[in-house]
């Protein structure tokens, strides 16, 4: 599926080069979309390359391996992660316990290019080079990825769900667990309810937290919001007031929740999330990416009585150490995952039919199988 | 010494009223004169009340006690908290760990009244009511405060050092070892290299800092901010790219510091800030107090890369557990103190010729003495 401009995205047969040294070739199973392919799609991100492949939440089977790739080979069941982890003793990124941002390939990813500074899809019909998206690429059959993408998993696990854990689900987990560090018992916002809001839910109901209050425009997601763990669901459009202002008045000590969230991406509701976080100890994380050019703001004095504005990526998860792990939650029961997925479609045209419900409100996850695959039995 | 308005600042007869109950009248010994002061005198704080008595870094000897005093007797030394610490079961800041930020008497405190809602202070020649000021009113030879904003202090110890860990020393420790809790060895940047900003140095030298940068447009105070602990000395004036740029440039890592102070007050400084903060785990303190209306701002992708933005009011230090303790230290020698004192003067006069000191330039406190009092001999 090439994205050849903005809004502009056609099924073409390409070739995928094999992989050079330390790359990997995959077989992508199954793709889910997620936002930001959309919004790479419609021309706003500002770094957006055409023509590319997009995509980067899949589920893919090792093909083939370049010289001197060791932690996988072919067969192998992998999550591609858009943010490496290279392992290297002189990474200060991977020795830090504190951040995943592995910057080894950043430049290169960046560009839309492999660590070498070269494309390994070119177009069949005229030989045109396509760019690679995110160190991804999976709205294809085949893609390749740098090996430190690549999170080896449990073979067992079902590819269709498991797929869920290379972008959305895993960094809302992983911001309440790993960025915010969300103590038990504790009060918790959640502004927008999309796939990454539903799994800060999921997340701080796993901690016990006393208070998730859900915030949407569409009331359409309160009733998955609650199944999931929120104790109240808050539409801003039924209040004249600021929403930070009537979630504090709503909040158990009158003073703010102790962790707010914003999972939308708007710096007006990063500000409210951040406002509505507790006098002396909030914390609010935003997670949404939001649009280039826009900045958060707020006065010093929110920082100064006590509130303390994070951010994270993909959770803070080490993508080659955590994928695993949450893989094995996954298959424990541990991590509910089956209702993200909302939608399913087959064959690349699926992508399309994903686009148009992820579009249409009502879509957590939709995911597109690419390859005939039979999901190990379910135990 | 009363602030009728806008620097407008006499000396005055003025009678004050005997303490209430869970109220103290001390004598003030010697107050140390604060950029707060200042501003309010300036009528640049839109909360700032006229008539009223400023002055909030002191030195006292408790007077008389009211009803139900039970913490500090006639004779105690304290030194007096614009941040009060009720130590109530019932007052879930002071229970918590994670604050200082007893709000017991705030709205009282705000309005400029005792927590009953009166003043203590009248105007000798014609009963005028002046307002108290941050719960301390310090620029008299006696205020009334709150029992629960008396910090009661070793004796022995010399009040006219000690009065400085009523606001701006303390602050710039506690920023670094409670709010923004530096780890050792960590590498640190300092903005604003005022008596704040050298106890932020100071804080940092003690944890054993590989590399504590200070920033300031005066090059006149880098000789003092070596001496106690800066490794570099930075003007922003000397280059024409951001200071962000160029102090990253010059980390160890090239990707920022660890962590990074602002205490200017200024909002442009507080991104810089923000911004000079490692990718991966920065954090960034808030300590000047902005001007009324500004906001700080910043791009959400220095959040979502791993910096964290916070603030600190008092550096964390909860009143009446911390002062004694950091008496205590520099009783020790463990707290350096005296090269803070760059201007002494006597009487209540010498409240105008400290303002004179402050503006210069030159000055990190200046400390007036208003009473006869031997200093314990030096040990």
């Amino acid at each position: 599926m090439v994205a050849f401009g903005v809004n502009d995205l056609r099924e073409e047969e390409i070739l995928v080069a094999p992989p050079k040294a330390g790359e990997v070739r995959v077989k992508v199973i199954c793709n889910a979309l997620c936002h930001t392919d959309i919004y790479t799609l419609s021309g706003q991100d500002p770094e957006g390359l055409f023509p590319s492949i997009l995509g980067h939440e899949a589920g893919a089977i090792v093909e083939s391996v370049g010289e001197g790739v060791q932690s996988v080979k072919p067969g192998d069941h992998i999550v591609p992660g858009y943010t490496p982890q290279c392992k290297g003793s002189d990474c200060i990124f991977c020795m830090s316990p504190k951040t995943n941002l592995c910057p080894k390939i950043r430049g290169t990813q960046g560009k839309g290019v492999m660590p070498d500074g070269t494309s390994r899809f070119t177009l069949k019909k005229d030989g045109t080079t396509l760019y690679h998206f995110m160190g991804c690429s999976t709205f294809a059959e085949y893609t390749v990825l740098a090996e430190i993408s690549c999170a080896k998993i449990n073979p067992e696990a079902d590819l269709e769900k498991m797929c869920l854990f290379g972008c959305g689900i895993a960094t809302g987990l992983g911001a309440v667990w790993n960025s915010a560090k969300v103590e038990p018992f504790s009060t918790v916002v959640v502004f927008g309810l999309g796939a990454v809001g539903l799994a800060v839910v999921q997340g701080a109901k796993a901690l016990n937290c006393t208070k998730i209050v859900g915030v949407d425009t569409n009331p359409k997601k309160f009733e998955i919001a609650k199944q999931l763990g929120c104790t109240d669901c808050v539409n801003p459009k039924d209040y004249d007031k600021p929403i930070q202002q009537v979630l504090v008045e709503m909040s158990p000590t009158k003073f703010g929740y102790d962790y707010t969230f914003d999972c939308t991406g708007n710096v007006d509701v990063m500000r409210a999330c951040l406002e509505a976080s507790h006098r002396g100890w909030g914390q609010s994380c935003v997670i949404g990416v939001a649009a280039s050019g826009k900045e958060l703001a707020t006065r010093p004095f929110q920082l100064v009585t006590g509130r303390r504005w994070l951010g994270t990526a993909f959770g803070g998860w080490k993508t080659r150490d955590a994928i695993p792990m949450l893989v094995d939650k996954a298959m424990k029961g541990e991590i509910a995952l089956d209702h993200f997925i909302t939608h399913r479609f087959e064959g690349m045209a699926g992508q399309k039919q994903a686009i148009e419900a992820l579009h249409s409100g009502d879509c957590l996850r939709a995911v597109v199988r690419y390859a005939p695959y039979t999901p190990p039995p379910r135990k």
